[in-house]
């Protein structure tokens, strides 16, 4: 018998059919015997509809309210949850944020959680009922409602299993796991059995956004155990894991393949090598609300160096007319751009002790003939930008040489 | 400058254009310098909607979930009210009922308040802000959101507006005012400038349904100056007010004239005149859920009476059925019914010290060659049923006797 607390999403209770659905899988864990917390998000959907009501008035709704009108969304579904499960003679209670009290700060639209009070919570289960709590929301010092921004459903799911030491969170989403890539570019894709935060994290900011990354930080932070499943389908999922616990076992060098299309590649050529010359080209890019992924800077010959970066494909044009300036200010030679590349990156915290990884990786990229244009790398993370047209076959290339391959059998249970 | 509070019903609010008619109207009142505390209710359908949601899942949802549901409906009206005024400059703040603190008992989907926290609202009235309260909903002792029951934004007003101790209350509607009676039986009815607690609970009842009950009831209580307006027509409305306010001005005898037609009468014939026997008739008719309004016993003639009520006209045959089990058992000779009846009654405080007032209208209906099959009195109204078709030739003939006719000038300005 187990303390879970499983949040689901928007698609999985985006209809009344689709909440008796939950209820169904709810009663059958609670009838398991183990104590339920469940964390909803509001039907798929409401939140815009909710979010274009205030737009109508306010192109920019002020704060606070917004904050009122979008929490109803989630108080919806907790009543009906309850309701579907009182309908299967599961007793079950419902809280809205500020009921529970998921305590924030008061910055509305995207508060940050400062302490939960779990002892209503706690009376709840030990009478076996379920918990049904409004994710996404809580309440400041003052009363007021405030919400923790789009996704903050799976931070309000990692933050109670936190403060309730749950045995598991479980996170329902349409996604049956973390895939050592995405299955649309590479079908030998499979989902991972394990993955750790860290490299969660690294996969995440990549692309493969299965979940929030702000819940992963958390959950890695309180080591909360958490595991990515499907709201329909039956299977293990994948469990995002603390490293240290993992240290003993073998561990596979590479985790997963991330890549990145939406990058566009910004060179300023003959920066006069001084110092501070990177932070007078890239403060007027911060300035301009423009923001910066892979930042490289060569070694100087000649007394001039050459900076490039990648800012997302829609800003290119703007970050150049930003720098065509900023050129002629420092007396740089030119501005280049190209948005006709793409990232590709290798994860893995087995990167650590191994050596060898990037010039295997370099390997398998030239024996394609891929191009590499651009190489930055972290302790878990090799990243390279590459012509974009290769993406694919660079994807593909990478997930044979690191031996993430599905068997072929396990290719078709998964299609 | 006043302290004014202002309840807007479901069509006022019932769209995005609606809101930003009501929060032209609140920013006009706070431009004159009053101190605005407005209650809203949700957009029109809205709570319909969200209680055919729960119908899907249970046919008698949980009453604690249904008021987490349903009180989401006036959430939504009070922050986009708000981002409206702020849009026209004015500072708003919106509560929920828990928000406010609105403590109420546990009885869900019908709790009473018991007492209001006004210390908020106090301070947001002296720093100049609008203050915006979800009507119909408020907290228990626990925290449990609960609501008060249809129509229970009225009652939030009248509530506010006595903790507050407010000028005045005014309740924002779809008609301009209480009449004399219903304009489309009678196209001389006009409209009251004033009407006592009293009267207006005897006319609220008989079916003039402007106001709920259960908030004029307590307006009176708390002395609540209480003013139904018309949300988007000038006009001054009609003031309830006490009777002892204006019992030293001349007083009409009658106030208006109130009907119902879907009253049924039910008479147990030659019913053996001892002690206790009423209740025997009654008791099962109210075990069988059915209401009673007129009551009637003649005094007895030959040891046997008989005793008539009526009753709503779908509640005819099931009260036949449980009678004629009754009649047997009492020894009473036979049930008779007829649903083809209806009940006209003349409302007003002046009655008390009026001789006369009786003979009158029974002189009004005889000239008009109208049978008059029962007759109930209290000290501020008569009732009498009659044929269902002479229901509206009566009213036009009462609303002449009693001198309540419009001007003809009057009567075509209201129309």
């Amino acid at each position: 018998m187990s303390l879970l607390v499983q949040k689901y999403g928007g698609t999985s209770v985006g209809s009344i059919e689709r909440i008796e659905q939950v209820a169904d899988k709810v009663a059958g864990f609670h009838a398991q015997g183990h104590e339920m917390v469940v964390v909803l998000s509001a039907m798929s959907g409401e939140t815009n509809r909710l979010i274009g009501l205030a737009q109508q008035i306010q192109d920019t709704p002020d704060p606070r309210e917004l904050d009122v009108l979008v929490s109803t969304g989630e108080q919806v579904t907790i009543a009906l949850l309850c309701m579907a499960l009182k309908k299967r003679g599961v007793d079950a209670r419902s809280y809205t944020g500020g009921q529970v009290r998921i305590l924030t700060d008061n910055a509305h639209t995207k508060a940050r959680i400062q302490s939960i009070d779990e002892e209503n919570m706690r009376a709840d289960l030990k009478a076996g009922r379920v918990v049904v709590v409004a994710g996404f929301q809580g309440v400041d010092e003052q009363g007021n409602i405030t919400t923790l921004g789009r996704g903050g459903s799976d931070t309000t799911g990692v933050a109670l299993a936190a403060a309730l030491r749950a045995d598991e969170c479980q996170i329902y989403t349409d996604v049956d796991g973390v895939y050592t890539t995405d299955p649309r570019v590479c079908e030998r894709a499979r989902r991972l059995e394990k993955i750790t935060f860290e490299e969660m994290l690294e996969m995440a900011s990549q692309g493969s956004k299965v979940l929030q990354i702000r819940s992963v930080e958390f959950a890695g932070k309180y080591k909360v155990p958490l595991r990515v499943l499907h709201s329909f389908k039956e299977g293990p999922g994948t469990l995002i894991t603390l490293d240290e616990e993992d240290s003993t076992m073998e561990q596979p060098i590479v985790s997963g393949i991330a890549f990145n299309r939406d990058e566009a590649k910004v060179t300023v050529a003959g920066v006069p090598d001084t110092p501070g010359v990177a932070a007078k080209i890239l403060a007027p890019i911060g300035a301009a609300n423009i923001e910066v992924d892979v930042i490289v800077q060569n070694v100087s010959a000649d007394g001039t160096t050459d900076l490039t970066f990648t800012v997302h494909k829609n800003d290119m044009s703007k970050a150049v007319a930003v720098l065509e300036a900023v050129a002629k200010e420092i007396g740089a030679r030119e501005v280049r751009s190209d948005d006709k590349v793409a990232k590709v990156s290798i994860v893995g915290v087995g990167m650590r002790s191994h050596a060898g990884v990037a010039s295997r990786m370099f390997t398998a990229l030239a024996e394609d003939r891929i191009n590499i244009q651009m190489i930055t790398t972290s302790e878990i993370k090799i990243s390279v930008i590459i012509d974009e047209r290769y993406l694919e076959l660079a994807v593909r290339s990478l997930h044979t040489a690191f031996g993430l391959d599905a068997e072929p059998s396990e290719g078709r249970v998964r299609g």
